[in-house]
């Protein structure tokens, strides 16, 4: 891990950029913090510059509450290389959303699954690397999409004790087997009318989740209209499972 | 309205019994407040004594936020003169629960609607009642149950700002349309593993309700066994909304 820049966004959130690799990523730590804190792994759709201004707004609401945020780009997006299989499949998902039939879930799979195969490595060696750092502890959190990403990391990576999945974005029912072991504290957003998303498979992988704490937050607005009371509702969830 | 008895149980909550004509009630006020301060209705399943600890858990977080809760006793129920006909319907439920078969709505309606028609104007009389007090100002919010007098109430009762809905009994179907008429910010409460209640009919009310500003929380935990942390969030929707 190689920091490339560093600034202050005010005086309660730094900002570092920081390369993995090639992966590029961004840190935030709260000013104020006297010791190590506890970190969340923000996820999200992809393209870390468009994704920026509610990347850090997350960051500055976790930053609040004392806790470090870190993402960084997803296989395929922003700067990093292409993937044409990616684009095809997500060709062939649009497609199959306009002819308004139900998607096949060989579509989904071949959308998620290499993706999912390739990003959460990416996330744990992320993630061994930012807990090396003296001003990160623990515990650790997960925040946000690619939901199907978020549930793999929940299965698979025991140093995440609890998870904020925003159900945005298709999960392969294949992969409900593992969502059945997951079994850490979880708040799952759902956009009810949420245009590009199949309401019924959120509702189904919800209901397919293990575990015993789990919470669905159902809100209108659309895909891209989560309510702003949303993330002081993901803060409190934070501050139940990483204090 | 006439005040039975009083009393402080603590320096933070002020608890009058009430009754009007021959319904009982209680009104808990903030031993803080200075001026008139918003109140919150809080429906039940019926049982003022039995449901008194939950009632006056809910009625302190209200106080706590600076709001006065108020309730009243359901017909048929705690030492108001039973129905035979809810009875019966009653138990035509838990059969039909009992069979595993979907409960005909004919039944449903047969228990619910005649609550609601019974309950509602006793509601309204009460708040009427209520906001003629000079402790007692505005707005208005309802929370609880039954849902299908919360839905009655937020579509005919102008008073009322917002509603905390507990999705934990059944809703006719016939009543849909009336929920598509509700417009005032909404929180329904979804026992996600209810084994009394039907999830799918809750899903389709929560989708059925007019309101713009919807949000579901459904949790684990059984029928009784909603979270405390939803007191929490309850309040902060309130809030938003009466403040």
């Amino acid at each position: 891990m190689r920091f490339t820049s560093e600034q202050h966004l005010d005086s309660d959130v730094r900002e570092r950029r920081f390369t993995l690799g090639d992966i590029p990523g961004i840190l935030w730590t709260p000013g104020s913090a006297s010791g190590p804190v506890p970190l969340i792994l923000v996820g999200h759709p992809g393209g870390l510059h468009t994704m920026y201004p509610r990347l850090v707004a997350r960051a500055r609401h976790s930053a609040a509450e004392g806790f470090a945020a870190a993402t960084i780009e997803l296989p395929g997006s922003g700067d990093r290389p292409p993937s044409a299989a990616a684009a095809e499949a997500r060709a062939d998902l649009r497609r199959a959303l306009k002819a308004g039939g139900p998607v096949d879930d060989r579509i989904v799979e071949r959308l998620v699954l290499p993706l999912v195969e390739q990003a959460v490595p990416e996330w744990r060696a992320t993630l061994d690397a930012l807990l090396s750092l003296p001003d990160i502890g623990g515990p650790v959190g997960y925040a946000g999409g690619v939901i199907a990403i978020g549930l793999r990391l929940a299965v698979v990576e025991p140093r995440i004790s609890a998870a904020l999945l925003f159900a945005g974005s298709y999960v392969p029912r294949t992969m409900f087997e593992e969502a059945r072991r997951v079994t850490i504290p979880l708040q799952v957003l759902l956009q009810w009318d949420d245009e590009g998303n199949d309401r019924q498979l959120a509702l189904d992988l919800f209901d397919a989740f293990g575990s015993k704490e789990k919470t669905l937050h159902a809100n209108m607005g659309g895909h891209t209209g989560v309510p702003q009371f949303e993330g002081d509702a993901g803060n409190r969830f934070f501050a139940r499972h990483l204090k």
